[in-house]
């Protein structure tokens, strides 16, 4: 039986091979975490290689995801699919084993990572989300959620203010049930942390809240599995492990920033060998260690036990169960196109004017009850943003009833839950901030949408019409800025009925969405029931003279209205002219040539956009001809009716605007 | 003599009447933080209203910026340049008194606040150029640098997670004068912090290495005043005084939610009137009050004074005395012009391919030693971005030499504290990071634009041309993204010729930029006399074939190297062809119409843009006939020329692409 050093060196070795072959990557953490990664995953981690997305499995997140052949490794040896063949091609293009972890690319990989501190922030959320389905699921001598969450972080994870936001509230949540690896080497890129994180780790973690164990030896596997025997025993505390570490253990790099971002060259890794006393040729692992990593059978035998227990407990609670495999596959209920057409019925009916964040919440306040997934919260703005329904309570940390989270002032912390919610399954989280503050959140959302994640962001107070909070608080450049983020969807709806189609594209699609709302009022479109079908396709015709149109006015959310007005004006001295709504421009490109083309003729070139956001966007719809009315510097604090008229977002300027558009731009130029 | 409650109480009345006669605005904060106030601003701040520039003046920072009607009533009262009139006019279009805190709006407003937990870091890059001002004029006998950096933060502030990456820099930097008031009333929009902000604070902060005082009560005047005297004898540990205060005190509505974010209400103001003793009416501070509050003698002496020791030192040390003022009024070196021109005659010599990043590097070796305001750094990614210039020591939080910090893994943090650095005076910093990470820094960039602060971000790795680190490391968006900050400069250079231009351009410029780097190496342009200087104007003709171009081809940095070979082959093919060298889009659009428009002439549309990243952008400069070669989706792992060639980054298919866009695209539809 080889010895658990040995089994840790397999890890050690593979790594070193990949990334040497590769000649890019990241060996110094696979080296240092290699016995954390044994003590884990060959002992008590509850999985089962065949079956990467069974629900009631451990979940793992390696929060420094650039330590990833480490776990491509550990997936490799315990059975997943991942040949060796994929470890050669270990950052290749098409390959499974990218330089960073990605989820839905790997399987076994729960969680993309790489930006430091988000994969703990993630791991929060997946082990809230454990706690949240037990609780809502499981029936007395039925646990068919019982897992935990683990994660490895390193100091640069600690370091990341995203880390402290999501600590904080694990410890409110008394998350007992995750348990994080804190690989202590003393070492990130630049040299020896203590020039630049001096901080006592400990002592701030038990100020979170936390159980904190150690320091230990992170090289000893007796002072491993004490640690993880203690993680597991306590039920009301996230536990941090903070383990010792040498970086590039076993190497002649050892202890130095110079083995942690690129391969140790074949000199290093040949004597590495040696001190390892590894004898095998690259990729190459004994069978007796390859058979002692197998994780299949013990994986199968649990997943079996569990489905047995699952079959007792559909017997015992045949609706539960099957809203529990609802829930945990990501569908929606049976019934939800006839609670989507209520809603827009509904909100089709409202003549008076609305901010949008209002019909927002009215939405919210309808599905809410109708979609039990549904997680809401906000980074403290539940108010102003309108995101918590009226049916909803918030979370109580001692049972884990109620699906509303307050995160506290945490927009990116709140974001990487998000995700972790998502990722874990069971649950449809949806939050809000004010767009101004999408901006500490941002690449949450990016990851978010690199992953596919099944949320909703709600960003209200969208423009300028923030009014006197400033121009701090007034986005400019966000709205283009999340609509060039690849994967994500965006709705800024113009009244109450958009609103209602964007949140059912938001709940339909299953990936991520944002909707971009208004602080003010704005007035209710009328609609046919043809102008309304078309609100699906991101972008319509929402009114027109008739005839070829000589000009184009396009708008989005709360300019839509005054484009309207404008319509009304320009319609009255006799110019054919067209309206184009364009709530979301990503489900609008998605539409076919003749779609587009019927709402934007090529050949029409008199266009002018109109968006209290940045500019810059919009010439995409507009080009060399057309002209956009739309912010090209910071807002100003004022009544929001005074800021507009400031910054020229009245009728008469629209009109102005349009004529002269009209006047110099070329007539079908084909 | 009135007493201090009475003192504190003509800001509570103050804040109270401004906000309900704007009828927009945060009294809570101000009601609850006045004896704070009073106990710092009436003892022992050092300031001069009569000048809000004296560089030895203390700093303060109000970090809950919503709180802004307590700084602009301590203004008022104690005698800057804001009359009354200002404060009635409270948040109305145009008013010194805008809704948040803006630093360049307001007479004495050190910093714009809003954003929760920036104003915290950027204190603490403000006490940071404390130290390291003092540290290089100050001589034995000579201390003109001598102040100190105080700040308000509320609960808010403590959850966001820039605030523990700064303040965890502060512990280890033993910034000693760096005194912070925690506003600790328990109360957040949502409601009672305790549900989503249960940490041990105190701990937390101890554990940063912090000193610690309180919780004391923050309407106690000797508990204030002993706080305060034991925060500043504490000379290598910042200080945090944990002030347990009421929110909205004076009021009904103390010590709820209610009186955060909105007027308290007529009839509730009167009421807290009557409780407060106050008999004025609105807006009216009676003789005495005004007269105990007014700080202008005290402040004009204490300048005087200063000045006198200026004056002793200008006699001891005058040259040193002359840089003081060159440096801390933010003035080039005169010899500046003669060192910009050798270093881009130095850069235009390379004729090997170089990374951008590398080229910067050099830049950045030949230019510190001539600029010894230049204060470096990186988010712990010193080797790959080249921040550190040959010259540079690393910070000693000792003597406070060393010019180069070690920002750790904190891209907002850092960001802040650039912010910082730069508004106290002295330094001009720079700092540098993956552009996949801009992300993180985002709104403290933005807020750095806001503010004009003369700072430059480094972003390297600009594309995914980062290749094996895949996509969590390839920015797509955030090139964009960053250009559609308003006043913000972005350079992306094509070579080492235009690299020491961005650099030029960024340290000439009196306000932000942010330079965008490749990892990889790319070509240098040939060029001529006459195209070096056009470089300066952002976009200019880099290669034509001669007469009216039937093609333009538009690239940036490591796009240019492609789209020059491809001008070789469509040049080839008989077409003529301009390619348009487009580093910085901002400086190009001040140019005047005239050479925007021999740059790119606006009747010709066969147009290819060719820069990977987000395509968005690119449609201002492309229209509708034109096309974009970038990215629409994230990038993938592996080799950079594999995935390059992926993406369509090949000159085959540029070449394409401008022949399909040729073929279609209208000529001269004038």
């Amino acid at each position: 039986m080889p010895t658990r050093r040995q089994l840790a060196n397999a890890l050690r070795v593979l790594s070193m091979d990949a990334i040497e072959k590769a000649q890019s990557g990241h060996p110094g953490a696979p080296l240092g975490m290699a016995d954390m990664a044994e003590a884990l995953w060959r002992h008590g981690l509850k999985h089962n290689p065949a079956n990467p997305g069974w629900v009631d499995r451990d979940r793992f997140v390696l929060s420094n995801g650039h330590a990833s052949m480490l776990l491509y490794a550990l997936l490799h040896l315990t059975g997943y699919d991942l040949p060796l063949s994929a470890l050669e091609d270990f950052r290749q293009l098409g390959s499974k084993t990218p330089g960073h972890p990605e989820y839905g690319v790997t399987p076994g990989v729960d969680c993309t990572t790489g930006p430091l501190g988000q994969g703990i922030a993630t791991a929060v959320g997946m082990a809230l989300a454990e706690r949240m389905l037990a609780q809502e699921f499981n029936r007395e001598g039925h646990n068919i959620i019982d897992h935990r969450t683990y994660c490895f972080v390193g100091d640069g994870c600690l370091m990341e203010g995203v880390s402290q936001e999501a600590c904080s509230l694990a410890g409110t949540w008394k998350l007992g049930r995750l348990i994080v690896f804190y690989d202590a080497n003393g070492i990130s890129i630049d040299g020896s942390v203590d020039a630049w994180f001096s901080e006592d780790t400990a002592l701030r973690f038990r100020a979170l809240g936390w159980q904190v164990i150690g320091p230990i030896d992170g090289h000893k596997t007796e002072e491993l599995d004490a640690a993880i025997a203690s993680a597991r025993e306590t039920v009301d505390k996230p536990s941090l492990i903070i383990c010792r570490t040498h970086i590039g253990f076993g190497s002649a790099k050892v202890d130095s920033a110079s083995s942690h971002g690129a391969p140790l060259g074949s000199e290093t890794v040949a004597k590495a060998r040696v001190a390892l006393g590894w004898e095998e040729a690259p990729f190459v692992v004994p069978e007796e260690i390859r058979a002692a990593w197998d994780a299949r059978a013990l994986g199968y035998a649990a997943e079996e036990e569990w489905m047995r227990r699952f079959a007792d407990y559909e017997a015992a609670y045949p609706k539960l169960a099957k809203e529990f495999l609802r829930r945990t596959k990501g569908q929606l209920p049976n019934n939800s196109e006839a609670i989507f057409a209520e809603l827009c019925t509904s909100q089709a009916k409202e003549t008076n004017p609305l901010a949008t964040r209002k019909a927002s919440k009215r939405a919210l306040d309808f599905l809410v009850p109708h979609f039990p997934e549904m997680v809401g919260g906000s980074a403290d703005l539940t108010g102003s943003v309108g995101t918590m329904a009226s049916s909803q309570k918030p979370l109580d940390p001692t049972t884990y009833e109620g699906r509303y989270l307050y995160y506290g002032v945490r927009e990116f912390g709140m974001s990487c839950i998000m995700n972790g919610l998502a990722l874990h399954g069971g649950f449809l989280p949806y939050a809000g901030t004010f767009l101004s503050f999408f901006d500490q959140a941002k690449n949450a959302v990016r990851i978010g949408a690199m992953m596919g994640v099944h949320a909703v962001w709600v960003f209200t107070h969208d423009s300028i019409g923030v009014g006197e909070d400033g121009p701090t608080h007034q986005p400019i450049e966000q709205i283009a800025s999340l609509r060039m983020i690849p994967g994500l969807d965006v709705w800024r709806p113009c009244d109450s009925f958009e609103t209602a189609v964007a949140w059912q594209a938001a709940l339909t699609r299953m990936g991520p969405t944002a909707l971009v709302l208004s602080r003010q009022s704005v007035p209710q479109s009328t609609r046919t029931a043809e102008t309304m079908d078309m609100v699906r396709r991101g972008g319509y015709i929402l009114r027109e003279t008739g005839g070829t149109p000589e000009l184009i006015l396009l708008a989005t959310g709360s300019e839509v209205g005054l484009a309207s007005a404008a319509f009304d004006e320009l319609a009255a001295q006799g110019i054919a002219v067209r309206l184009v709504s364009l709530p979301s421009s990503q489900v609008f490109e998605r539409e076919s040539q003749e779609w587009r083309e019927s709402v934007l003729p090529h050949s029409v070139r008199a266009r002018l956009a109109i968006e209290a956001g940045s500019t810059d966007f919009w010439y995409r719809y507009v080009g060399l001809d057309g002209a956009v009315l739309g912010m090209t510097g910071f807002g100003l604090s004022g009544k929001a009716t005074a800021v507009a008229e400031h910054f020229g977002f009245t009728v008469k300027h629209v009109v102005d605007l349009a004529r002269e558009v009209l006047s110099r731009a070329p007539r079908s130029p084909k």
